[in-house]
């Protein structure tokens, strides 16, 4: 890959979309010149991240219960045929195949657009006595979805690479709707890690996910206001269990439909972690994720060479002893270039050892996110290294959380609405009516995102529509 | 799902393929009941044995330089047209997906049977410079093959779920040579991980991967005696290169076509290392791969219940610290239920804490793999553990390995080779003319295999065919 091609400047975040893309190809994330449209092809680079930050979600997953599994891509048509509202909503977006070699399909095969169709067959069969319950499986796959909007690397796909669904199932709704709860808790923690916080919000119940009673959901506020839905909870109600006749016995030796639930975390993961934490000079990268975690750079002079080079090589064996991914960069870039490329792969910490430091028995350490320089002990550089660690990672969160505070405005005119979702969430009262959600929405020219699922209590205010007295405010935003 | 179900009897190994499909169900491997034929289910036990065992490849590739990147499943055809050989393959078991919603779409898009046709149009615009030397990538993913003969779970499937394949970037064929042996070693030593001894061999010549200059290939030989590929590392020369236009800048300005390999693996890796290792009472797993590798049973009596479970709970936690993966199985089980149990999912080693042996300070060890008892002083228990894995990983590879040289069998006549087939794998010396090699087929209703990579030395035999001399022997195998 021609060095010289990546050594143009990035354009400053505030143009975001030029940023973001640019900035994918730059740090070697994503190439977007895969000959289909839609398909994006990851670098090394970039699936480095994604391994790291689809390890949280494995740990978070598996130490609350949950256990991976996998099922089929191909869905034959009578078994995606049989939800007829899940049918409605995916029906414009699926995939077909229907020739393997030269021959027709006796039976058309669906690529999974999401797993209901593929895993609640198995289910049936699975599902036997209330003694099962919980049931709370899931898999990270790649799923389609034929896209006929503008498609954008990680944000809106045609081959999701990288769909971690989980499918729960239980006796009751009340069960389901706990999992639920649960669920979102799991994922806003998820979040946590990545330094992100999110929205979280019950979708109206037009905007529902196709078979769901309700759906909740979480969203990143990005650099330019928009919303990017980046996690949803299903509570599935006993629907598909009707449709697939998923029954279980129970402690009165009755058959009951089971109920169930379905959450959904995609790449998109990493499309707001990198947009919310990234600047001018690239990615920042939380550590847990970073694929380099610390570079160390020699400080080289004639004199004093071997021992800069033997230093920078023994911090390195002790940091990576420690557990930590560390890089010595010994190249023959001039220090400038050497920054500027580690910067831009957003690599949390630089160490700097020349032979003043060596005399001073520290390293320089230079913080990606603030840029700060401070002098760390060789002794005990581990700790050293470690504890820098914890603060780049609560100050991305606490910088994220500032900047989505302040773009969420509370608004009482739907004209203030349509102003400032210009440039980040509004909120605003409404009575709950389907009628005047939908009268907002056309006014505003913007979808309702959803109703928060914490309100501020003790709060009497008007439906802007039909002046009704509510507590509740919604969110309003431009969405990805 | 319904314990009783699965308290039946496995068949004995001796009954090789009834005992590999009950294996496979009753130890929760995969669920053969999706209702698409060719494609299965991994229960989340099956998936965690698929975990361990990749994440030993991960290591193994990570460690000699390899990349793990992700291009997409989707290929347009005018691409996967391109090279004619490769067509040849694989016209006859390709998907194409046809429609996207209702509509057909322009260009027909094939689900990847392998990788060449997606990757290499990328290593067009990613190679430059013989400085970029060597490229070494791979990725894990989900490729198809539209099967028509027999399908097998993890074996012969329509959704290969688990390809691991690399694909290498070289200046010359001899560099690519030199990783085509690299390939091959590495391969054997993730097998060595596994406990699975193999055969390496070079594919004659009319078995060769579509495309290459020539195949290596690793095998393992099945308890029925027939063999199983389990790994496929190919020279493709710069067949490849002049096709999708893959050249380099050599370091005397010229532009030249690169060199390349490819080499797979896929699950087949885990039904060699369960078929091999497994015996009547189940599965028997090496520790490494092992979902649980200890299991404590409690053994409990009226009085001093507490103490043992106390006991229990305290060893399960300090194997845990150390990194076990530890179970304990306090259910309401008899305890030959407990053993049947544990013992069907191939625990490498039960611990039994009871009074008496609380009293002596003392867990008694049980092995899967030899049925052994012995103590272990509950004091150092982590090192006796981990001592005893160490044990019966060595004892899985040794008694494997005594296996498969009890099974091949020299040769010298083509009547011979036809009985000794029936047993396991003949050896039998070759001109090397593949004339001779297909009248040999033929004669004796098998395959060539391949030519051993590793020959013993001043032989000087002839050719059952044309009795011409030869150093040469290959070996002739029944294959799955």
């Amino acid at each position: 890959m021609a060095e010289s091609e990546k050594e143009a400047a990035l354009p400053p975040k505030e143009e975001f979309s030029e940023w973001y893309n640019d900035l994918l190809w730059m740090a070697e994330i994503m190439d977007v010149r895969y000959p289909v449209k839609g398909l994006y092809v990851w670098y090394p680079f970039g699936f480095a991240i994604r391994r790291n930050t689809y390890n949280i979600i494995r740990e978070i997953l598996d130490n609350s219960g949950h256990q991976e599994a996998l099922f089929p891509l191909l869905i034959p048509e009578n078994e995606f045929m049989k939800e007829a509202e899940h049918i409605k909503g995916f029906e414009n977006e699926v995939y077909w195949v229907t020739h393997g070699g030269k021959d027709p399909l006796d039976i058309p095969l669906a690529l999974r657009p999401t797993s209901e169709t593929a895993i609640y067959p198995m289910y049936k069969m699975w599902v036997r006595s209330h003694a099962d319950f919980p049931i709370k499986i899931y898999q990270i796959v790649n799923t389609f979805r034929y896209e006929t909007k503008h498609t954008r690397p990680l944000i809106r796909l045609r081959e999701i690479t990288s769909f971690k669904e989980a499918h729960t199932v239980h006796a009751t709704w009340k069960d389901a709707e706990a999992q639920v709860k649960e669920a979102v808790r799991l994922y806003t923690e998820i979040y946590r890690r990545l330094g992100v916080p999110v929205l979280c919000s019950r979708r109206p119940d037009w905007d529902k996910f196709p078979g769901a009673d309700y759906t909740d959901a979480l969203d990143a506020v990005m650099p330019d206001g928009k919303t990017l839905q980046i996690g949803t909870v299903h509570h599935l109600g006993d629907n598909f269990a009707k449709t697939f006749d998923i029954k279980y016995e129970a402690p009165d030796g009755e058959q009951r439909y089971a109920h169930q639930t379905c959450y959904g975390i995609s790449e998109r993961s990493i499309a707001a972690t990198i947009s919310i934490h990234g600047d001018d000079k690239g990615l920042v990268l939380p550590p847990e994720i970073a694929p380099v975690q610390v570079v160390i750079i020699p400080i080289i002079f004639k004199k004093g060479a071997e021992e800069v080079l033997a230093a920078c090589t023994d911090v390195r064996e002790r940091l990576k002893k420690a557990g930590m991914r560390v890089e010595i960069d010994a190249s023959d870039l001039r220090p400038g270039a050497k920054y500027y490329k580690w910067e831009m792969k957003g690599v949390p910490l630089r160490l700097e050892i020349g032979p003043r430091d060596l005399g001073n028995n520290v390293a320089v350490a230079v913080r990606r996110d603030t840029g700060e320089k401070e002098s760390i002990p060789l002794p005990t550089v581990e700790a050293g290294v470690s504890s820098r660690f914890e603060a780049i990672h609560e100050n991305l969160y606490q910088k994220a959380k500032t900047e989505l505070e302040n773009h969420i405005f509370d608004c009482t005119e739907l004209d203030e609405v349509k102003e400032k979702i210009q440039k980040g969430v509004a909120t605003i009262p409404w009575c709950g009516k389907k009628e005047c959600g939908l009268i907002m929405e056309d006014r505003i020219g913007a979808g309702i995102l959803g109703i928060p699922l914490e309100q501020k209590k003790d709060r009497n205010e008007k439906c802007p529509v039909c002046q009704g007295e509510t507590e509740t405010r919604v969110y309003v935003a431009r969405t990805y």
